[in-house]
């Protein structure tokens, strides 16, 4: 028997990924994430032409003088136990920086053995994963999908699409949250805008 | 680092809980239910009279000579280790015996401090909830509720509604399944069809 609090409901907008009664929220914005792009923030008015018609707007005009809104975390926190699950939802803009997608800065789990699970509510996206030996996977980050990010893989969404990418991802309450192996080292793949559409290529700023 | 299975997807339709693909699911049907209900399966033929128009379809008569499916659970099944998180959809069906309405069977985790969520997707429910000490807790269940069951609290869903009651499921991988304290024992709440709709009351079988 656990000392646990009690039973609660949180509402969550399925469309939105909003919660009611909010709790802890996390914001990051263009300036947050310097260093994790190929066209740094401060340069983006130097980023690769804007290919039209190929997914969200280009981000070259939009954020001169701005710091935009990446993405949202809305968290329902319990205790950081391994008998406990955290859940959040993520809101996860559309855009681009230079050709690289809107994406979250992607961690690994501090206990790296420790799953997690995304279910998708809206939007179109990618979930980026890679272990620390370099393999990687992208899987679909939609409305209906459940993927599972198991022990070990660093994980990253990007959304692809036009709209507001929506999840809600439940994982271990004692996992926690490494972000710097990814900071310096970035992951094997990025999701770029390509010819025909979102594009898994290889990152060359990646150390392996 | 785990040896788990990589990373991998499954889509769920978010109005009906079925999965693609499916892998292991679970049926219960009237006859699986038998010693849950005031008005056992065997004889719904005299419970008591259907109160018109207040929720889903009384059992009285469509459950003679047949044995209708109550729910069916549509599982992600993982390694069974507290680094994993399982997960599954329900689908409870609309209707009643006598005047309780559908519900699980209900179960409190073989591992008692093990935590889990519930995530409503489709129709409207009731999460009951009880620990062996006899405390109680009635959550609501529909479309964008997260309701966490902490642990040492058994679960039950039920559906209040006219329409399937779906929801998504996640817990930590080694929780297991405690059926028969709640067989034997009951939970101390039940939720029935009241004249003004869905009632909770003290369950008169239940054993402290």
């Amino acid at each position: 028997m656990t000392p646990n609090a009690d039973p609660f409901t949180t509402l969550m907008d399925l469309a939105h990924g909003t919660l009611d009664p909010e709790r802890t929220t996390l914001e990051r914005r263009l300036s947050d994430m310097a260093g994790y792009y190929f066209a740094d923030p401060g340069s983006t008015k130097h980023a690769v032409e804007p290919r039209q018609g190929l997914g969200p707007r280009n981000l070259t005009e939009p954020c001169e003088g701005d710091d935009p809104l990446i993405y949202r975390v809305h968290m329902i926190p319990v205790a950081q136990t391994n008998a406990e699950i955290q859940c959040s939802t993520t809101v996860l803009q559309p855009g681009r920086v230079g050709d690289e997608y809107y994406m979250t800065r992607g961690h690994f789990h501090a206990v790296r053995d420790r799953s997690e699970i995304y279910v998708g509510l809206a939007g179109e996206g990618r979930l980026v994963m890679a272990t620390e030996d370099g393999r990687h996977a992208v899987e679909p980050l939609g409305p209906g999908t459940v993927s599972y990010v198991p022990g070990g893989w660093a994980h990253r969404s990007v959304n692809v699409g036009r709209d507001r990418l929506v999840f809600f991802a439940a994982y271990i309450g004692d996992a926690g949250h490494d972000y710097s192996t990814i900071a310096e080292r970035g992951l094997p793949v990025v999701v770029v805008a390509g010819d025909a559409g979102p594009e898994v290529v290889a990152n060359p700023r990646y150390t392996a």
